[in-house]
C-alpha cells in the first residue's frame, strides 16, 4: 500500500480562524496563540461544531488494491477522486497477496467479528490460490489485449486485488470520519471492523493528520475518535 | 443487468410546485395544470434552475458487475448506495459475459473512441477466456472458503465481472446528471463515451424516468441532455 | 412557524431492507418483521452504519422568520431547498414577535449560556420595538414599490423576523442530523444550543419523523439521539 | 463588499496531475508543460470532466450584507462556510445602501428581468429610506442590548442590509459552478440574472481565480462559462 501527501493546506491555526469568526468576525492575520486555540480547538470537536474542520484540503496519491478502492469511494462527502483507468491505460501486473501475519479466520457473530491467524496450511493455500489466479488471470489480459480486444473489455478478467492508483482529496472533518470507520482503535467511542487492508492504508493518513494538525488529532483522540 | 424500480417520489408535479415557492409562495394543493407545468419545467431546465428537481425520490435495485458499479458509485451528489457486501456473504457464481453483438475492438484516440465489432476469433477468445477464468476463480473462492478461510480474505481471487447488487438512491436531478454522462445520444450537447455495460443500466433506468416524470424528461431531451 | 409534510416516501422497512442487501441480497419484496427490524435498525444505529437511512425521503414546507431559515440552509449534505424569493414576489407583511414565555435573558459563558425569562419591562419593550421596527419598515418596502423602485432593492430594509417560506426534502440520516443539533433534549449524548424558534421547527418535524418511522425514532433516541 | 483570498492550494498543474492518473498512473512530481496542460484542460472542460478540478482549495474571507449571504450559502456542493453569528457576538452598525449607479428599476417578464437606472427622485428615497431604516433599527437593537435582551432576540429587529462577514472554502469545480450563476457575462451559454450586489462578490472572487489558475479560467471562459 503506498500513501504519499501531494500537498496540503491545512493546519490547526486553519481551524482556529475559521471559528472565531462567529464571536469575533475577522481574524485570520492574527497571532498564533497554541493554548487558545487547542483549547478551542478541543471545544468545537467535543461539541460537535464541524464546520470549522472543513477550511483545510489535503491531497493523497493512494496505491491500493481494488477491493480497498471500492470501500475508500464510499465516502462522498467532502471526498474528491481521480482513478486510474482500466479504460484508458494498460493495467500493470502488482497484485495482493497477504503477509504472513495477515489473520486468515474469521470467528464469532455478524457486526461483532473477530479475526484469528491462519494455520500453516491456510496461509500456503492462501498466497499460493491468489498468486496462481492473479497470474493466470494478468496472462489472458495480456493475451487479449495482444489480440487487439479493447482494454475495457480485456480487463473484466482482473481479480479485485490488482492494485489501482488514485488521488483522493479531503478536509479534516471528511479525513476524520473516515478514520473513525476505517481504524480500529480502544480509545474510540465507538466500534469499527474495517477489513485490515483499508486500515493500513487509514493509519497512514493518520499518520499524516497528526503530523500536520496536532491539536486536532489530540481533540480527536481525547473525544472518543468521533468527527464532529 | 437487473433494475428494479424500488419505490418513488418522483412526480413532475413535484418539480413544478416547489419552483413555484419562489413566485407565489405554499402552492402544494394547487390543481395540476400541465401545459403550464410543461412550460415551466422547460424553462428551469433551459435556465438551469436545478434545485426543484431536486425534490423528487428514486430507489433502484440494480444487479450488475463489479466494474459497472466501480463507474456507478463515483457519482456522488445526489445518490445513496448500500451493496451487497464480500465481507458478509458469500457471493454467488454470477459473472458478465459480453454478448456476440458486444463490440470488441476500440479504434481512434483517446477522447474520442469508437468501438467496431471483433472478429469471430476474438469472439470466441474473449468468451471463452472469461468463462475459464471465473470458473477457475470461483472454484478457488469456494475451495478457500471450505478451508475456512475468511470471505473477505477468499473473495480476494474474484474478477470484476462478478455480478453484485445494489440499491441506489437518487432525485430527478442526480439521476439526469448521470443519465448525461453515461448515456450515448446524438441529441447530447455534450459528448459522452459511457462502456457499453453501464449504459445497459442507465438507459433501463432512463425508461423508468421518462415514464414516472414524462415532462421532465421531455425537457432534459429538448434541452440537450444536460443535466440543470 | 408552520410545517407540513408535503410527500414522504419513508418507512422503517425501507432502512431494513437496504441494510439487509449486504448481507443477503435482494430482498424487497419480503414480509415485514417488526420485531427482527427494530433490532437491525437499533444495531445500525448504534455502530453507525448511516447509509441505509439515505433510502427514504421527506418533503416539508415550512413557514418561519429568515433569521430561522438562515440557520436552517447552513444543513447542506442530505438537504435540497426551495424558498420564495424577495427578487420575483412582494413580501407579505408577517413578522415575529417573542411570545410571552421566550425567555429574554442570556447567561452564562460562551457554549454554555442558558435563557432566563425576562422581566415585565424587558417583555413590553422587546414587542413594542420589534412591531413598531417591522411596521416602519414594511411601510417603506411599501413606499419603494409604490415608486416603481425594484423588489430586490426595496426588500433591503426588511429586517430578519419578516417571515419566508421554503420547501425542504431530506432524508432521515440528514433529518436525524439535523434534529441532534437543533433540538435541547436531556436524553441526547451531546450537548447543543438551538435558538428556540429553530427548535419550534425541529420539533414540529420531529412529530412527524417519529410518526413516519416509529422504530428508527425509537433507536435515535434509545442511542443518545446521535445520527448515524 | 470584501473578497480576500486567505490562503489556497490550487494550481492549474494540479489539475493536470489529477486527469493524467487516468492515463498514465503516478505522475505527480512531473515536469510542468504549460502547453500540454493547457490542451488537457480544455478538453476536460469541454467535455466536462469535472473531478479533475476538485483536487484544489481556496479559502476567502467575504463582507457583505445577508441578502447576499443568502444567496451565497444555497452553493451546498463543494463549499464549506463559518459565519459571524448574531447570536455569540454584537453585530456592527455597517449597512449597504445602494450607490448612485446602481439601477433601480425592473422591467420585463420573469426569467428575462433587465434593470434600468433609476430616476433622481427614485435615487433620493431608496437611499434616504435606507439610511433611515437602518439607523431606526441599530438604535433599537442597541438599546434591547443595554436592556440585557440576548443578543439572538435583539437582533430580529436589523434588516438585511446589514454586513455579515464569512470564510467560504471551496474547489476550482465549485467555484466555477458559483461563477456560472452569480455572474452575468455575453459569452455565457447560459443566460444568467445575478442580482448586482452578489455579482460584485462574485466578480471580485473570478479576479483571483483567473490569477491563479489562469489555463483553467481560459477554459472556462472558452467554453461558455460552463461548470464542468
Amino acid at each position: 500500500m503506498t500513501v504519499e501527501l501531494v500537498k496540503h493546506a491545512a493546519e490547526d491555526s486553519d481551524v482556529a480562524t475559521a471559528a472565531r469568526v462567529s464571536t469575533i468576525g475577522e481574524n485570520h492575520d492574527r497571532i498564533v496563540d497554541l493554548t487558545k486555540d487547542a483549547g478551542l480547538i478541543n471545544y468545537l470537536m467535543r461539541d460537535r461544531h464541524g464546520s470549522p474542520f472543513e477550511h483545510t484540503s489535503f491531497t493523497f496519491f493512494v496505491e491500493a488494491p481494488i477491493f480497498v478502492a471500492r470501500e475508500f469511494f464510499r465516502h462522498r462527502a467532502g471526498w474528491s477522486y481521480n482513478e486510474e483507468s482500466g479504460r484508458y491505460k494498460e493495467l500493470q501486473p502488482v497484485f495482493y497477496v497477504p503477509a504472513d501475519g495477515r489473520p486468515l479466520r474469521q470467528v464469532g457473530k455478524p457486526g461483532a467479528y473477530r479475526f484469528e491467524l491462519g494455520t500453516y496450511k491456510q496461509h500456503m493455500m492462501v498466497t499460493g490460490d491468489i498468486r496462481r489466479v492473479s497470474t493466470e488471470a494478468y496472462t489472458t489480459y495480456k493475451r487479449l489485449l495482444d489480440l487487439d480486444v479493447a482494454r475495457e473489455v480485456a480487463r473484466m478478467v482482473l481479480p479485485v486485488n490488482i492494485f489501482t492508483s488514485f488521488y483522493a482529496t479531503c478536509n479534516a472533518r471528511s479525513l476524520m470520519h473516515f478514520l473513525s470507520l476505517r481504524t480500529k482503535d480502544e480509545t474510540s467511542k465507538f466500534p469499527s471492523f474495517p477489513q485490515q487492508e483499508i486500515e493500513m492504508v487509514a493509519s497512514k493518513m493518520e499518520d499524516t493528520f497528526s503530523l500536520q494538525m496536532p491539536l486536532t488529532w489530540d481533540a480527536f483522540q481525547a473525544n472518543g475518535r468521533v468527527a464532529p
